[in-house]
């Protein structure tokens, strides 16, 4: 009974993260950089690393998806492959996963991506994003 | 005296990690790949994320090293900038870090990793391993 109930809180977690992940691939591909940084951190301490670097904070972090990604054939269609949820605690996981941009004009780019979420003020937010 | 000793705790455990990546770093100097093998999850589970994707394994990710670097000029000199440590838990921490190694024969390289450690019957081993 134990288990079972624990189990059950687990997997509405993973559900919640997969619909965070599922909202953001669609908030890329309506082409809305402002809605999709809303599942991120808003905070100083939020931490992207990606090619260039480790960037901080979510104005520095949304500034470089405007930069990166200018106009909607640069950020092509997005499609996110989720191929692990780990919880480390009731407010923290670390989530694995492959990442496709489609884009006709500008050449199909992708890679991998770890997150860490972190539940801070009851909701779930990607606290660290680490893309390569 | 509750916080003074919360604090304690964590400021042990942050030194705990920071031993172990001092180890590896020396580990890695001394050309000793088996002993660098010994502060990873000797588990199926363990995940090197790495510039040409997911390795899944203990044996898998020592044998991509011992390929990637098949002697000491490929090895080179590392040396880790760890610029943060963050708990999760009692039992698992997200770190940050800069990686450096000089190969005056083979040029230099160098990127982030974001490492997880979980501490796994008593004693703190990487599970995850995000380099790039």
């Amino acid at each position: 009974m134990f288990s079972a109930f624990c189990f059950s809180v687990f997997s509405q977690k993973r559900e919640d993260i997969l619909e965070i992940m599922a909202r953001q691939q669609a908030n890329w591909n309506s082409g809305d950089i402002d809605k999709f940084m809303e599942d991120y951190w808003k905070s100083e301490n939020l931490q992207f690393i990606g090619s260039k670097g480790v960037v901080k904070g979510w104005q520095a972090t949304k500034d470089r998806y405007f930069k990166s990604y200018p106009d909607r054939a640069t950020m092509g269609q997005l499609k996110f492959d989720i191929l692990e949820v780990d919880f480390h605690s009731k407010k923290s996981a670390w989530v694995l996963g492959k990442w496709y941009l489609t884009r006709p004009e500008k050449g199909d780019v992708g890679g991998y991506f770890t997150l860490i979420f972190k539940k801070v003020n009851g909701k779930w937010v990607i606290v660290s994003d680490h893309t390569s």
